[in-house]
C-alpha cells in the first residue's frame, strides 16, 4: 500500500537527508521522491511516495524531526479515494467528465453529492445514484443557500467542494470553511477576463487563443492560487457559441487534471501560488 | 505568376457569384479562395489566389464591380518581397529569426534596414550587410528618436515596420504614420499583462501558462488587433529568468506566423479585430 | 434552415462562378464557403452553407449543373441529427464523451444503439434509455458476433457506425457494408503503432508523445483515411497504465472531434486520404 | 558555482539517504533533485544540481560510495560550454537557431567547427567567425569524407557531435566513435516515416500532424535513443512543401531542446530509451 508523505518547512542544507535516512532506516522503498526549494519564500516542499512495513515507526519518528526542522506534513494513503461535493449550475461537462473519471477512470474521488441550482444536470447523477440535490437560488438568498449547501456538504463528510461552473459567487464565510480545500473552474485563461461571461469579453476582445484556470477560491473573485491552465487556438470564424463551445472541452480538461493533482496530494499552497508536482 | 486579391464590402447575397464570374471571364484559376461574412460588422472579407493571362483586364472590370459593391480591394503579386524595417532593443532572438526566413525560408520579406537603442545585435546585420542604424535614446529624446527612426524607414521604402522586442513606446504619431504597418511582439499573452515586465508578472501571479501576442500597434498600449498569440505550459519550477527563456522562443514563433501572414496578404483589420485567413 | 452543399468534380475553371451564380439567382445567402482544389487528383472539392427559400428550385438547377460537371453531390439540412450505432468493449471514454455530447452540447448524432462484447458499460446506456446490445464474442464468431450487430445497425437505421475502442477486427464484408460511414478510433499516432497493444509499443520504443488517430475503416488494419490526429508529451516517468490513461483523453477527444466533422458534413475521401472543412 | 552530479546504480533502499547524507555532511546545498526508479531494469537514476565549497572532498567521498552502490558517476560543472561540432547539408534552420542560442540565449555550448557537404550556409559561420569545413561528398566516398570529418572533429576538441539535417548515413565506425555523444535531427514523428523523405511519405499517407525527433544514433537508422519529440497539427491543404516548412520549425525546436537537455546533463542512457529530467 504505498503511502504519500508531503511536507514544508523553512529551507536548509541537509533537510532530504535527514528524511530520507529517517525513512531508509524504517525500510521504506522510495517509488517517487520530488521537492521544490523556493528562493523567494525560503521554504523547501517536498512529496516523497514510499511503501514500507514499519509505518507506524516512520509516523512517531516523523514526528519528532518535524519539530527540529519546524515542518508542516501530512502522511496519506496514496489509493484512498477523497470525498468529494460537486456544484453546478447548467453547464454539465465537467461534473461529467469527473462522475466518469471517478467510476472508470481510477480518479481516487467519491462524489458523495452533487448540488445544482438548476434541475438539468439530474439525469447525470442517476448513474451512481448519487444524491442530487436541487437549491433554489431565486426562492433563497445567498446566505440561505450557502446555508443549505454547507449542510448538505458537512453531512455528506465532504473533503474537498468542486464549482465544477457553479455560476453563483461565494460568501467570505463559506471561501474561510473551505480554504485550499474548494477548486474552481473559471472559464477564462487568468487574469485575463475575470468575472462573469469571459467568452463574450474574449469575442469582444479579439484574441487568437482562448483558455480556462483551476484554482483554489479566494475572496478576491478570480485571483486564487492557480493550480492547471490550459489554452487552444481560435480564429475569426468563431461566434460567442463556438467559444464557448471550445472552451466547455478546455475546461473539462484542466479541471479534471487540477482535481486529480489534488487528490494524488500533489499541490502545496505558496503564499498566493501554487506548487504542482506533475 | 500568382496573384491575391484582397477586398472587403458590406454584405449582401451575390457577392461570391459576381466576383468569381468576373474571375471566370478572365480565364483565371483559382487557386485559393476563402472568405468570412461578419454577422456583427455586416461586412464580407474575401482572399483569392489565382492565376491570370488576363491580368489587366480583370483590374479594369474589378473598378467597375468594386464601385457596384462599394469595395476596398487590393491586388497584390504573390511573390513580391515587401520591404521591412525591423526595429530592436537588446533581445535579438525575433530579429534573428526573421533575418533566417527571409534569406533562406521563402519568407516573402526584405529587410531594408534594422534599427536599434543598443549596439550588441549589430553582428546579426552582417550576414546581408543590411545597414543597422544605432539611435542613442539616451542621448535623443523620444520624438527625436522617432525622427531620425522614421527618416530611415521613408528613405530606405519601407512598407512594415516590425518591433521585433523594441522596448520603447511609439508616439501617437508614428501609430498615426504607420497605421496597420506596424506589427509589434508584446511578450505575454494578452489581454493579460499588459506594459512592462509582463514576465515579473507572470511569476508574480503563479499562472501556468505563459504567451506572447503579435498585434498591430495603436494608441492604447497593448491594445491594438491581435493578429497570433501563442502560449506555453509552465510549472513552479521556473524563475523569471527561465519565464524569459520560453518566453522568447514563443515571441519569435508569433512573430514570424504574424510577418508571415502580412506579407502573404492573409490579414484584414475588422475594427478593433482581426481576420486572419491562415 | 441552414442547408450544406457538399459536392466534387474535376477541376477546371469557372466551377465556383457556376456555383454561386446558380445559388444567387436562387436568392441564397451563403454563410460558409470553402473549398479545396487537388493538384495531384485535379479533383474540386467545396462546402457551401447556405439558406434560401427556394430549396426545391435550387436542387432541380444543380441536378442539370452536376451533370454539366460531372459532379457528386449531396443536399443536407444542416441541423439534422445523424442516427449513431456506437461499439465498445471495456473502454467507455469515448463513450461516455459521445453520449454526453449528444445529450447536452449540440453534437448533431443521435445515439441510438449501443453494441459491446462486454457488460461493464451498460451502466452508460442508462441516462437516455439506449438499447444497450450485448454480444457475446466468445460465445460466437466473428461472423456470426457481426450478423447479429449489423442486424441491430440496421433495425436502427444507423447511418454512421463508431468503433469507440471496439476491440475487435470487422470482417471484409462489414468493412464494404459500411465504407466511409464507419469512424475507427486507434489508440496511437498513426502510422505509428498499428494493431494490438500500441501503448505497450510505445513504451518500449520510449517515445516522448502519443497520439491517436481517427479514421474511416478499410481492410487493411489501421491504414484506412485519416480524419483527425492528436498528440501529447510524455516522459520516463510515465508506466504503460499512465500512458494508457493519458491516451485515453486523446482518444475521446480526437475521436469527438472526427465525429462532428463527418456530422456536420465536413470530411471528404480523397482516395485514401480525407479532406476535413474545419 | 553549480555543480552537477548524475549517478545510477542498481536499485535497492537508502540510495537517496547515503548521497544526500554525504552531500550534507559536505556541507553542500542543494538546489535541484530529479530522480527516478525503472521499475524494468531496476536501475536507479537521479541528479543533484548543488553548491558546495568542498567539491574536492565530495568528489574523494563519492568514489567510496560509488564502489559500494556500484555507482556509473560523473560531476560536471553545470556552467561549462560544451564544445559541439554541427554537420548540416543544405538546410540550416536548426544550424541557425543553434548558433543563436549560443551566442545570445545561454546555451552552454560553444560551436567550433561546422562541417557541410554544401556550401550554401557559409555565411551562417561567419557571424562568429567558426570555421566551416565543406566536405565534397559527391568527390570522397563515405569512408573518406567520415575521415576528414572525423579528423576535424577531434582536433577542435569536440564533445558533441550535432548532425543537424546532415543527409549522409554515418558508418558503424562513426556511430561507434560518438556513441551517445552525436545527436541527430529526424524530420518526422518517430517510429513514422524513418528513412528518407519522411515529409513525402507523410503526405502520401494523409496524416493530419507531423512531428520531428531527436535521437542518438545508433546503427540502425532512425532507431536510436529518443531525446525529444515535437509535433504539429496540418491539415489536407498542405503541399509537401508546406509541409517541410512547417517540419523545418518544429525541428529546430525540438533539437534545440535535445542539445540543451545534453548539455546541462539531464539526460541518461536507459537500455534502447532515454531518461530526461526536465
Amino acid at each position: 500500500m504505498e503511502q504519500v508523505l508531503t511536507f514544508y518547512c523553512p529551507d536548509k542544507i541537509g533537510i532530504q537527508a535527514k528524511v530520507t535516512n529517517l525513512l531508509f532506516h524504517n525500510e521504506a522503498f522510495l517509488t517517487d521522491v520530488e521537492s521544490f526549494s523556493d528562493s523567494k519564500s525560503h521554504l523547501f516542499f517536498s512529496r516523497v511516495v514510499f511503501t514500507s512495513n514499519k509505518i507506524l515507526n516512520i509516523k512517531k519518528d516523523f514526528k519528532v524531526l518535524s519539530k527540529e526542522l519546524n515542518m508542516q506534513y501530512e502522511f496519506n494513503n496514496l489509493s484512498k479515494k477523497i470525498k468529494v461535493g460537486i456544484l453546478v449550475s447548467k453547464e454539465g461537462h465537467c461534473l461529467n467528465d469527473l462522475i466518469y473519471r471517478s467510476n472508470y477512470r481510477g480518479l481516487n474521488i467519491e462524489v458523495v453529492c452533487i448540488i445544482s441550482n438548476h434541475k438539468n444536470l439530474r439525469p447525470l447523477s442517476k448513474i451512481n445514484k448519487t444524491p442530487f440535490l436541487y437549491v433554489d437560488t431565486d426562492k433563497y438568498n445567498n446566505k440561505e443557500s450557502e446555508l443549505i449547501i454547507n449542510n448538505e456538504l458537512k453531512s455528506k463528510n465532504v473533503e474537498l467542494v468542486i464549482l465544477a461552473r457553479y455560476m453563483q459567487i461565494m460568501t467570505p464565510t463559506f471561501v474561510k470553511d473551505w480554504q485550499n480545500k474548494c477548486i474552481n473552474i473559471h472559464h477564462s485563461f487568468l487574469p485575463s477576463f475575470k468575472g462573469a461571461k469571459p467568452y463574450h469579453q474574449a469575442f469582444e476582445r479579439g484574441v487568437k487563443m482562448i483558455g480556462a484556470s483551476a484554482h483554489y477560491i479566494s475572496n478576491k473573485l478570480d485571483e486564487g492560487p492557480i493550480i492547471e491552465q490550459g489554452a487552444e487556438e481560435i480564429s475569426h470564424k468563431d461566434s460567442v457559441d463556438s467559444l464557448i463551445s471550445k472552451g466547455n472541452d478546455i475546461e473539462a480538461r484542466v479541471l479534471s487534471k487540477a482535481v486529480t493533482y489534488h487528490a494524488q496530494h500533489r499541490v502545496f499552497l505558496n503564499g498566493a501560488k501554487t506548487i504542482v508536482f506533475r
